[in-house]
């Protein structure tokens, strides 16, 4: 058992101790039935309690609440939501806290949150077990539910008295026994039925999110279903609360921004433009440029391999500037589209091998046009055999650029990186590079040098 | 008068002979009283009567709506209705059309268009004189509403009664004398309160959109306000339908696809990316390859004119892609950052002097830092003086992007064109040709050739 001064001068010593106390603790637990761990839990001071509690897998935790005397509940409770409590997790690693903290159960779970403002709920998350930018994280703890066996008159009494302390009242969980969700009702529809139809003939099937669910995915759950809210549960179908479309319209605005900024090749600011300190504009751009303009060296490279070729024909040169501008602005336009359609759940990672065929032909065609249409007047300027060179590179580029553009996206969200990140000046960057490659493989195959 | 016969044989004839004809029958009306309108429009078939009242100024069309016998007003509304109505004012072009409809006064208006679907209401808009992508366009006709004076247990009573009947029964406009809305409620406010207050007392202040106003602006409202749906209203603050949550979210995801494609300089597709045919991939990114390759030529016109100052120094070459590439970089930042907070109304057009001084300041700290840390290698490679020379381009071209960068979208706005339009390869491109001229001219200045 560790002491409450115990937990508090661990804290002080570091946060790699803490961790390595609460596994002891944790393991200690493992090794009691359940009438062991609730007679240990009541010994222990509120805030041990709390701590210990915690650190139970879920399974157990429920057992365990249920079996614990109503005060010790309650108690148990307020000993969760004490700050000493919840800063010892939050001052653990993510990388520490993970594998010490099972979802917290349903009914725990809802008690702790309610009642809570948004600043205490977000300070309270730590003890969670939800991922950050989770569902869980940003849903109310406030929820109007009616339990299977109402009737619509009975419903609409209960809304009637709780209305004023919950989230919404125009969509309403039905809970069958355990706090499952079995449906949703929507307070139209117990306004315009019989007064007497119980409330399971009246639900429709519910759409939840889980609590573990990511908050963009929960926005879009909401959107596309035209939902006012929707459920959120437990890994047991087990209420925890509502995700509201006031919720999901937040969180779209806010990936949009992000996806935008980075689409751009800057960190997103989170705050309106006009009142971000200009230092904080150069910190949200001066990394891309930085890591962009060195892969660019790459460029100098190139040309410098090539020189003897550039030398031969000048006019080689020229072009230069035009061609890598080409095959950045085809690489970006298909970057743009695959991380909008991929945002809005149009295209999923395993799609890759339909996007990759998709995008040649369309490179291939775009390059063809071009080379047509663009060329012919290079013809005239640099004669036949440059233009012929031109002519093939933009096809190969403009092949390239649409392949690479929405293939790194793709590519980036499987192994977990925003694929926003590696967008369009990123495949600028990288098409530059091997555009100028090809320019000259070509021109030294054409031009004989 | 027009007679139908009349009226058709035109259509035929050519859309310019309907306008003619349609703003003389508007002068001839326009020249007597409201009774002798009235008196007119008695005389006409039903179809005619509905050509010749929709050419009325709305003033006076609400006068002989009211003054109609109301077998005729039915008619009237069954005649706006009418195909051949409908597709008259359609087949005009837009710019004969704008002049000869003003807005439908509210009680027609709304009469009109409930009971369409969607689709029938989508094809009558050609007759409401509301904009292309206008909040009225996209409204629910189909609201509920109560009456001043009314208590908290009518308006109850009320809703349940027409609940299947409208598109929400969560926000209810009331309205005073002449439809005109004096407030919201909210069902849950009704329902928490004593069922004697009269709604007066319950409503808070309505935030309204006007029919007229962009459907983005409207969405952008419902988001910021964290409505459930606000009220359409006339000029003249009369309702005429409901804007909800999920138009707003619809609206606000069409947005933002067009801004996200245009961003990346294609067209927005309108479909999910997977079902769009190659065909259209093409089609809506060849326009702008071709727009920006043509712009690019210029680059090869710069460097033409600068080739005696290329032989003189080759090191200069090697640099061309890396500098345009970071100029490019630097100037898709500023775009996307000023697109998107423009997109989300932090920044207007009007705030341009604020945003051109932060991005001056914020493009030339960035090309400092870009300067010091990213050339020192290259004086190492190509010598003291053309490293200078590249750190001074570097300085110059980032102060140049960022401002244009930004710039330019606030400027589109301003005149009416898409920002997104202009966004990050119209800016490359644009800062291609022009970074070439900088780096050229400094590199004359200071290595004096």
């Amino acid at each position: 058992m560790i002491e409450k001064e115990q937990v508090e001068r661990e804290a002080g010593d570091g946060h790699g101790d803490d961790a390595r106390e609460l596994a002891r603790l944790q393991q200690r637990m493992a090794s009691l039935d359940t009438p062991g761990v609730v007679d240990l839990l009541g010994r222990m001071s509120r805030d041990d309690r709390a701590v210990a509690f915690r650190l139970l897998p879920k399974d157990r935790a429920v057992e365990v609440f249920e079996d614990l005397d109503p005060a010790l509940q309650g108690e148990l409770i307020s000993g969760l939501r004490a700050d000493t409590t919840s800063e010892l997790f939050r001052e653990l690693d993510p990388d520490d806290r993970a594998p010490l903290l099972d979802e917290l159960p349903a009914g725990v779970a809802s008690r702790l949150l309610s009642g809570l403002s948004r600043t205490e709920r977000d300070y309270t998350t730590a003890l969670l077990g939800y991922p950050a930018d989770s569902a869980g994280r940003r849903m109310s703890p406030e929820v109007a539910y009616v339990r299977t066996g109402t009737t619509a008159a009975d419903a609409l009494h209960r809304l009637r008295m709780i209305g004023d302390h919950v989230e919404t009242i125009y969509t309403v969980p039905v809970l069958g026994p355990g706090r499952c969700v079995e449906g949703v009702v929507s307070l139209r529809r117990l306004m315009v039925s019989d007064p007497d139809t119980p409330v399971e003939d009246l639900m429709s099937e519910a759409t939840t999110v889980r609590a573990t669910d990511d908050r963009e995915r929960a926005a879009q759950t909401v959107r596309d279903g035209g939902y006012v809210a929707v459920p959120v549960v437990d890994a047991e179908n087990r209420l925890l609360g509502i995700f509201t479309v006031d919720d999901a319209m937040r969180v779209l605005e806010a990936e949009d921004d992000e996806d935008s900024a980075r689409v751009g090749g800057a960190e997103p600011l989170r705050r309106p433009y006009l009142s971000v300190p200009i230092v904080r504009l150069v910190r949200a751009r001066i990394v891309w440029l930085l890591v962009l303009i060195v892969a660019a060296t790459l460029t100098v490279g190139v040309q410098s391999y090539f020189e003897a070729e550039l030398d031969q024909v000048v006019a080689l040169a020229l072009f230069i500037p035009l061609l890598i501008g080409t095959g950045g602005n085809a690489g970006s336009q298909a970057a743009t589209t695959v991380v909008r359609a991929m945002a809005v759940g149009d295209v999923r990672p395993k799609d890759l091998a339909r996007v990759v065929g998709r995008e040649i032909t369309t490179g291939f065609l775009l390059g063809g046009a071009l080379g047509i249409v663009g060329v012919l007047p290079a013809m005239a300027v640099a004669g036949r055999d440059v233009g012929l060179v031109l002519a093939l590179t933009v096809v190969c580029v403009c092949t390239l650029a649409t392949t690479v553009g929405a293939a790194i996206p793709m590519i980036a969200k499987r192994i977990g990186i925003d694929p926003a990140i590696v967008s369009a000046p990123f495949i600028s960057t990288f098409v530059d590079t091997t555009g100028l490659i090809l320019y000259f493989s070509i021109a030294k195959v054409v031009l004989g040098i």
